[in-house]
């Protein structure tokens, strides 16, 4: 059986590093998996892709329900280790720890050739924001993310807890301001804002878009708004100031796939 | 000035225990406000409802922004109290505390005679979650929303934080089982669930609706289900399981608003 009781052993510090440092999940092009749940999508995305291992997971009294994930990641042949409460208390920043983590690496999925349905996430500094949005934007059928800087890390651990599995099913990409023309060429930009000209449900989202949403204090920043683009509203009543973003994406993008017919949605699998 | 410098005063205990205890806030009929702009919500609700004072203030180290909104306090007349750092601490769990608190009554909003929008949370446990519906219904317009057993407590402090001012313009009425059928009566109930029988894009909603959302873990439980219902749901692409309990009352609840015609809303101030 495989045991870790030292806070000092070289896979406790990868951990960590990977919960506290984008740059630690750059290097390594890894990510944190907290809950058996992310665990499962990620043992399901390995059946699909051979190439994808998760590199090692701890476990220290784990719940019925990690118990099973557990079972399912030895029997995969992922490297699983025991480790003390305190290590695993080290290794988790969940609200609700099952007593199971994973390290995983980070999806490589597809960014589409002639994209017709992105999102641009700008100035949104909350991860636990960015990642409810994926999970809005991998459910209403979005082609890919796009993640200028300025935005949080996308696989920031409170990221990847609200993307609910998104993370394995949605491309995800972070550019550069410079690349912003080339990434989103042949779409039209529609900026959400307050002030928008048209009413979200008045645009006619057929053709190849690229929304933009801000985050909740700032909005769009100046960057994309120096390229041609048209702006959108979602009305509120009663002088609400403001939606919540991952609310206010789900809205725009479920229009969007409203109009296209939910069975042309590029990656539907709904009705 | 005002100041209080010990844990054990008697306001200090209030705040705590109206923090703590879903039966402090149901018996002194308050809710604590942790951030100034939903202190300024309040001061605003005031100015509407001469018979709305909010009770008291706490503050130490306010940030500039909490200044301002200390000012206006003062002006309005409320008793504001220097505490110490350590006492402000004990009395607000908000990640980002800016240095002022309030104690405020629950708003008792006119409940809609003949309601053609509610909305019902049956099942939804966790507080943030409920706030953050709350704040969908009130942008999306919802005349009123049916909170019964089992759903948390729509004034417990995350679920007021998560609002952002929503508890402020919506009527929000607890409701045991047995009234559930009185509340309800003119209005179709509709119960969004992963197997609903039509998609929510696909149901007419100008008659007057009660749309039924539950738990992200368990959806709506056997009581609303016992009622006469119809089913509905959203589509999913990539095989995602869920949304967001918010991210779901918005897609419907902005569906509903979309198809009666924005200005028709209840209640709506948009164009």
């Amino acid at each position: 059986m495989l045991r870790i009781t030292s806070p000092a052993n070289e896979k406790v510090k990868r951990v960590r590093a990977l919960l506290e440092q984008r740059k630690a999940r750059q290097a390594y092009r890894q990510m944190v998996l907290e809950s058996p749940r992310l665990i499962d999508e990620a043992l399901r995305f390995a059946l699909r892709h051979p190439d994808y291992r998760l590199a090692f997971a701890f476990y220290a009294e784990p719940t019925p329900r990690a118990q099973e994930t557990l079972a399912r990641l030895q029997a995969a042949g992922v490297p699983c280790y025991e480790v003390t409460p305190a290590i695993l208390r080290m290794c988790t920043d969940a609200e609700t720890p099952q007593g199971l983590i994973a390290v995983a690496p980070i999806p490589e999925l597809p960014w589409p050739a002639a994209p017709t349905f992105l999102l641009l996430l700008d100035r949104v500094q909350e991860p636990g924001n960015v990642g409810a949005v994926l999970r809005s934007a991998a459910a209403a059928g979005a082609e890919g993310v796009l993640i200028p800087p300025g935005t949080a890390d996308p696989w920031h651990p409170k990221a990847v807890r609200a993307g609910a599995g998104a993370h394995f099913v949605l491309p995800v990409r972070r550019i550069s301001w410079p690349e912003l023309p080339q990434q989103v060429e042949g779409t039209a930009l529609w900026l959400a804002t307050p002030e928008g000209e048209r009413t979200y449900w008045e645009v006619d989202w057929r053709e190849p878009v690229t929304l933009v949403l801000g985050g909740e204090a700032a909005g769009p920043g100046p960057q994309v708004r120096s390229l041609p683009h048209r702006t959108v509203r979602i009305p509120m009543a009663r002088g609400m100031e403001s939606l919540n973003v991952a609310v206010a994406a789900a809205l725009l993008l479920y229009e969007v796939a409203r109009q296209r017919g939910w069975g042309r949605v590029a990656g539907s699998e709904g009705g």
